[in-house]
């Protein structure tokens, strides 16, 4: 990994490190040769060894998380922020411009303050360069930034797969998405429906109708390839037994005259380049356990005649490029890092 | 159950019992109080000791396997065939007028012999009462009926979940479905991508693009509540890491003016005196954990005013009331039997 | 089920209904032909519908768990106790001598007030008939009985594993034991390790080095047929990622001049008209899954000549027979109902 | 990771890369910094696409499997083998003296001929050093070793939980072990047991009795350490429903005299110093989930006074420290490189 030796070493704090997004920062951490990890901060665990919380986390399992206060965070060049929303307004604003904040959380993600009102019941605190490389434009913007917002596990997983369609005009503009995810996704909430007794063996729906707090932040992002013409998302996601994953599978009815080769195409020139991105080959389709514990996204397409209607699933890791990975592809492009550092591209299988 | 005494005992054989399916029609025929176990026919499996197979049924572990043939088959009141797709019709023919002969899989499912054959690439072999008794006219249909088709898993829960909004016209013909499918319904097929350790922790689709088998089978369901006006549908099965289940998601747009009040009233009235579906109260969600083992439905419903799409989602065990339990039900039916007899109405949880 | 006519009805309550063992007691009691069901108490879950607490049990999910009270529990025939330890003794002496009360809980399994006080660190109770009807005398005294004591789910699965080797001299008295346990064995408990993310994909220990409470009990069972011979247990818990099932390993070392032959027919003796315990073919051996569902304990053993052992496997359902169905047949002993009313002897696979 | 930077690169072959194991071991040469990637070779899978049996190998998707044959292996610095037991012989022959041979089969590991025959029934090939450097003297073995036994998944993690015990004479010499494992430690063999439907929510035993062929392997291995005296070993593996990992479970009766204070301090002089086995805080247990895709080794140890027994329980990732990483770290060592190149320390969770 040359790049390890051609980069300075940045301090790194983590606050809220003790949930599975910020345990998923940590574990990434570890990996990036350009990174000295600093402060990791915790609530309710201040005080406990991280070994304790994240017994995965050999090498510094004897650390302890120190209590979430600014002088922990301070001293740091880059402090990821993963906390309930509605804390990253306060904590960001004590760290000052030159230091680079990445809110994992939904604070910064949205445009509209009243769309955020709407959805999140709390006042809007701001909108951050959205850290979703792939998008048009982003890399341009993310390059030395100092606040990132990393989008939610389910808008960049749809996305990925809806962007390059939307944004060519080969669908119409009321897409249909039904994301199944691991119950990591939930987070360590302490809810009966998330025990593994209850998520073992079964497959339920949560916030059907468009409840959903991504929803809008999907609509967002293809909105943004449209020119500004709406797009209406209907968005179900599912929780499934395993920790990790996200599958998306999205459909959307297709613009007259296109065709299935006109569509791969098109998904062919969006995704050559990108080091993050797989179009699988024709006939191969995502598996979450294909991308376990790695920054890839799988994507494949299917124009379906009968229906006509154009169907593209993708495949990320919620907790790696849907969170953790993610903010540190973001980290690297605002810090002029080569974009790949420290990023997984193998996942975990069987 | 009193049901229990009312009932005159029919003997019943099963074909090709050593499978998925035709273990579970044994499990639930064990149960059955009018019911008298007769042969249990295998290919490959023949000679084996049923509990070698099934170690499930205790109750008939030391019973063999018999070869499948007319003889062994022959002097039972009801034959329940769990046959691979062609298996079927030539059997049937040798078993006589007066026999119930209930065929679980395909064969005489389709009525229209060119969507049979454009699907299956095999010739027609006809089409028998279709053993759905929620549908309208089934029941009719059902009563005293000599040769039935059981519905394919899938078909079940997706149709059960849309007939009385498409019947009712409360949403246009573009219906879009993703329904996630425990490894079961894959059959006990000896294929890579369903062993243990490729299954648990992934979640992955496959027959994308509307070539999945079950499709033209939803397509003629939903069609045959619409006076005829063809339905389209976008299907999407997707593979999850449970052994039994079906979750279907399934969607279209309203029609102008239709609201949420309209939509519950027509499926509370629909299901009002369905013993085996279960409108959930408003807010609860159906999960497939909740129906396993049993031959229970469960239906939810709800409204997107943004997407300005209903949204309709439905649990069944897609080996109980997908395959075996339906199977039994239509049986019951047939025989004159109380409907409900030796069905679980209650399924296994946590 | 003829046995289902033959007896009177009896009213039934559960106090505690709304965690995994009262859950459970109501599925099965919903399918005993001689049960009305009467009231169903709550702690915390009181005045909630059972059908929000447990969703598979369609039946009664209009009902509404009523708060524990001994005025709700009163006018019943049988009290089934489904309560964290400590509080049975209380309840039990409100409800009167000629009521059956079946405690689930640990307060009155263990005979030795000592022993008691060293594991539970409260004053000991007393101690009931114990209700695990397969040990030598134990249906002569749960006949008729009033008050019975529920095994625990662990002691259940390794008694039948070892009483009769232990009972007929067979082996040594030093046995070594590792339980491997599905996580409702846990209950319902809002605990970290608990949650689906953490228990899927790993297994954990617990409770190493003889600190387990369960594992006094198995010691008293197994002394109980050597004439009190002591016999000591060294049991390890393992928590493995599935709903439910217990899969127990025992060993011992064999008495001098013991050979396989002989520890079959032990075995096949014993359990040769058990309807609740199948000895396995030889080969053949137990399978928590083959038991799910099912008051059924699959039981297996082997000689292993090289290091001088004995090993025995057993597997039930930690909640059917190792909780529930353990207290329904001993329920239907002490109202002189035949043993296997309203029990299932079928699992549910695959 | 600098000492990417101090070591030449060295070519590697990987045989029989289209295994579980060999996919394993391509998963982490990819990650190690002095390794160019050579031949994958297959048998049945010859000609297919990397990429289509090991979907999570993006960066060698698009790579082809050669048919396995000494020309394709010719070339290479380091020769891994990853077949079926019988085939490394022949292969090695032909890959001359300087060529590191690293076998991660079972043909060269038995230093008993008898035994070797007795348990696989086939001609005995020899005995090559075996792969576990934590063993006393085993670096000094392995240091310039151009042949390389690599140890079976389960001797792993039962001979670096028992060999301080044993070797500091704290326990008898007839130890009990009952490990579970993931249902990658099968292989990937089409047979229906491994089928998801059938592994979730089960767990069983096999090969119980001491039939299991790594029992002589764990046996040879603390016998190693007892300066010859012969130590017996009762070995039960279970089969659990996850993809990888074992938790292994091993106990002896205590040496008189000794106590909880010398076990620990035995167990954290032998680890004090290893990098890849974490002897863990007092009262914190393994779990497979920890170390899920790393090559650590978590280990405990707790003294039952009761039973007076040691017990020890570790957790490895089957495929990794029990079988890939394992011969990486061999590797590392026979090449002169710094023990840990390339490795994960750090586990997948949740």
């Amino acid at each position: 990994m040359p790049s390890g030796r051609r980069v300075m070493t940045v301090r790194v704090a983590v606050a809220g490190a003790s949930g599975y997004a910020g345990g998923e920062v940590v574990r990434l951490l570890l990996g990036h040769p350009g990174v000295e990890l600093g402060a990791l901060t915790a609530f309710s665990q201040a005080g406990q060894a991280v070994g304790a919380v994240h017994p995965h986390l050999g090498p510094v399992a004897g650390r302890v998380f120190e209590p979430m206060s600014a002088q922990a965070l301070a001293g740091h060049d880059v402090v990821f922020l993963a906390l309930p929303h509605g804390e990253s307004a306060a904590l960001a604003e004590g760290l000052g411009p030159d230091v680079v904040v990445i809110d994992m959380g939904a604070d910064f993600r949205l445009r509209d303050a009243g769309v955020w009102e709407r959805f999140y019941g709390s006042p809007w605190a701001g909108c951050w360069p959205y850290g979703l490389p792939e998008l048009p434009g982003a890399r341009e913007a993310l390059a030395g930034a100092r606040r990132i917002a990393v989008p939610g596990c389910y808008p960049t997983a749809v996305t990925l797969a809806l962007f390059p369609a939307v944004g060519a005009g080969l669908v119409d503009r009321e897409v249909v998405v039904t994301a199944v995810s691991g119950t990591s996704g939930a987070g360590r909430a302490l809810k009966p429906h998330l025990l593994g007794a209850e998520v073992m063996g079964s497959v339920s729906p949560y916030a059907v109708g468009g409840t959903h707090r991504h929803t809008p932040e999907i609509a967002q992002n293809l909105t943004a390839v449209t020119d500004g013409e709406p797009v209406s998302v209907s968005f179900t996601p599912l929780l499934a037994p395993m920790p990790r994953g996200i599958l998306a599978t999205c459909s959307a009815r297709l613009t007259p005259g296109t065709d299935a080769r006109q569509v791969r195409a098109v998904y062919e020139k969006t995704y050559a380049d990108e080091p993050f991105v797989s179009l699988l080959p024709e006939g191969v389709w995502p598996s979450t356990g294909a991308v376990l514990g790695s920054n890839q996204v799988q994507v494949q397409v299917a124009v379906d005649p009968a229906a006509d209607r154009l169907v593209v699933v993708s495949a990320i890791d919620n907790l790696t490029k849907g969170t953790a990975g993610g903010a540190l592809q973001s980290m690297n492009l605002a810090l002029g890092l080569p974009e790949t550092t420290g990023l997984p591209r193998t996942g975990l299988a069987p």
